[in-house]
């Protein structure tokens, strides 16, 4: 099996036109399509084992990320699947650290993506030789073998290489209960899909009350784009939804900082568990003085959505500017920088003494493990997301859940596929 | 003038072989190509103007650049140059704000670079319609007009509109004077072309002498990839230069914090001015922790030329981070985004009070004002730069001084420009 070589890089364009229905609709895109470069690895291997990544895009700009799959395509091909999964880190060394290509990043924005998708697709290609769940193939890595495949460079004042081990040693006892629970029980998740910016209030009092139904307790509202359709909106939700469900608010960069603390202070009075992105994404300073201006309120403050990578989670950490980590496997280098932000997280919660705060409400909530669940587009996937009464059931299929349904990716391949092709005479007719 | 229409933008992928003599080598980019995404703007202007803008970049990956270039030409085709100039803030805001595109950055990475060099164009157009170089297109506007260049989301907590202006109007008085200093004696340069990481020690010795024979007194020495070599060539070049020149080092990113502050502590008898980029670009504190262990040797920190926007410059002020502002036109979102970065270091430059530090010893050196020369290329370009006892001697040609020798742009064009083609075939013979 290590002896298996990657033979074919092939890398799609596939947009989904969720903008019709303002799905994903928040202050600072209000048209997003649901797209993703989509890239699928070839091997010589007897079985045919095929490896599935994706990074996730908004529409436009897709086509960029694409074209940097495709400038990394030389670093990948005819590499023994061996020489890369033993030696991880080198091979994520070889995708960020290219002496010409790093220029245009490094580490940051469409060459990153690019980067995530890729090795999302090599974590797909490896679990799915391995014949398990990519979860169940990272739970039953060894301490060190895990800690070989992240990059310590630029995060060793934080987190050597040493302590990572330890941490993970520390984390095997329990590890099978912890395994079982998981299954029986999954992963607890919080919905975004009430509350897009763009839906009217009446269907956000639909889709709250459907989803009071189905069992959610935790709902996050899009805000930013005026105050008081804010206040509106958080009143209406939380009357829905009661004192004691969760309720989050996200305003996807909208402000800047003074402002933030102020539009927070605003719907503060709704007791929302956190403001999620309140300003630029690279403003570590700025969250923090943010973070301190809520704290009294027990609002929390979330970002990561567009952290582009590990040593910007760093500070974020070092700066206690967040209390929720919000990693994304699609913008950061795979689950190879994800481990590394995961590992910073738990040793900065070790970090915090009782003399510093109160125990229960440490500056960074690490009990509070949620995922967002959005109810879109899961019947392109092969193995859709199992959701029951709001908790992800860990997938029992091997690989990552990444690959689309053939189908899917051709019908909505940019521009040339069915869907698109439909659209744009329905655009021609109109005009 | 203002009616002109923009009527067309092409993007061109120019290379040039710089890696076969190592100009530009360092310890983490090992074999760069000088390049460029080349952008000309073409409008209806009865005089036939065009605007020429670029963007750096190291070879492989300019690709990348040019499609984002492409994806942006949508947002800039057919716009009235009086709409764009009028309220460039909004043009500004318009490309790098995109509901779907700006997933992909945000300000930052390939778009922003695509973003670069778009915005530069428009520049170079400005000035030529106005029939000025840019500088005194720039030094010419009123305090109110400039401002109006610049989006201040994000940075209103250390910067507002009001206070640039008033920056601005406090600099009038002396400027006639200024100008007039500038044009006699230029903008003091300092010399990288002498040591390039990749030069053996002859012909570093070589070329300082020939430089200190040319005028030059400040020095660049690539560092950072073996310690005893860094003493060697550090211990050579300041030998050459003598002790009342000055040298700077580089290391480019080679190290993490820990390993910089140590790395610098062997190479501080050799009287470095600065230490520039020391580590990853992207870490604030970082920056913030070797700047402070190495404040008492007089070696300052020097970063940005890989900073990616002024949230990043911001806060690199805030925290102290940096003693001498990088700022890189072609990596920032031009003029625009430039000004800002440098009101913001203005600002932080007023508020140190002599309390703090030794008023001449400042933790932001203003006065210090300098600027990189590489002796490379410049024979493509119409309007070269023009050195003259190793300052910059300001352009009197209208325009940003971009524009390439259209020649020379067919030439390098890569991979189908004739240069391009040769090099392929001769590698072709070897292999």
């Amino acid at each position: 099996m290590l002896d298996v070589k990657i033979t074919k890089l092939t890398v799609s364009d596939v947009r989904f036109p969720t903008s019709f229905e303002h799905h994903g609709s928040d202050a600072m895109h209000s048209d997003p399509d649901y797209s993703a470069a989509y890239v699928v690895l070839e091997t010589d291997a007897e079985n045919g084992f095929k490896g599935y990544g994706l990074t996730f895009t908004l529409g436009r700009g897709t086509e960029i990320v694409v074209c940097a799959v495709k400038a990394l395509t030389p670093l990948v091909l005819g590499k023994r699947f061996g020489d890369i999964v033993n030696d991880f880190r080198g091979f994520y060394r070889l995708l960020t650290s290219d002496g010409q290509m790093r220029w245009i990043g490094p580490e940051k924005g469409v060459i990153h993506l690019a980067t995530s998708a890729v090795l999302n697709a090599v974590w797909d290609l490896w679990a799915k030789m391995e014949c398990k769940p990519l979860w169940k193939l990272l739970v039953d890595m060894q301490p060190e073998q895990l800690v070989s495949c992240i990059d310590f460079r630029y995060i060793t004042d934080v987190l050597t290489e040493k302590e990572a081990v330890d941490i993970l040693r520390k984390a095997q006892s329990g590890k099978e209960q912890r395994e079982e629970q998981m299954l029986k029980n999954g992963y607890p998740a919080y919905t975004t899909s009430c509350a897009w910016l763009g839906y009217s209030d009446d269907h956000l009092r639909k889709l709250c009350v459907k989803a009071l139904e189905e069992g959610w307790t935790r709902f996050k509202v899009k805000v930013g784009a005026d105050l008081q359709d804010d206040i509106r909106r958080c009143k209406l939700i939380r009357e829905i939804i009661g004192p004691n469900n969760t309720l989050m608010i996200d305003a996807n960069q909208r402000w800047n900082v003074d402002e933030a603390i102020k539009w927070v202070l605003s719907l503060a009075e709704f007791k929302p568990l956190w403001i999620e992105e309140p300003t630029s994404p690279d403003d570590i300073l700025g969250h923090a003085t943010i973070s301190k201006a809520l704290a009294h309120l027990g609002i929390g403050v979330a970002t990561g959505e567009q952290c582009h990578n590990k040593v910007m989670f760093k500070q974020l950490l070092q700066a206690k500017a967040v209390q929720f980590v919000q990693i994304d496997s699609c913008r950061l280098g795979s689950v190879n920088e994800n481990i590394s932000v995961l590992l910073m997280a738990n040793k900065f919660k070790d970090n915090v003494s009782s003399q510093q705060v109160p125990k229960d409400t440490g500056w960074l909530r690490m009990p509070t493990w949620m995922c967002e669940y959005v109810d879109h587009l899961h019947e392109h996937f092969k193995s859709p997301v199992i959701i029951k009464d709001a908790h992800y059931i860990p997938p029992q299929d091997a690989g990552y859940s990444t690959e689309m349904k053939e189908d899917s990716v051709k019908k909505y391949q940019f521009p040339d596929g069915e869907i698109w092709q439909e659209l744009s005479s329905q655009m021609k007719c109109l005009t």
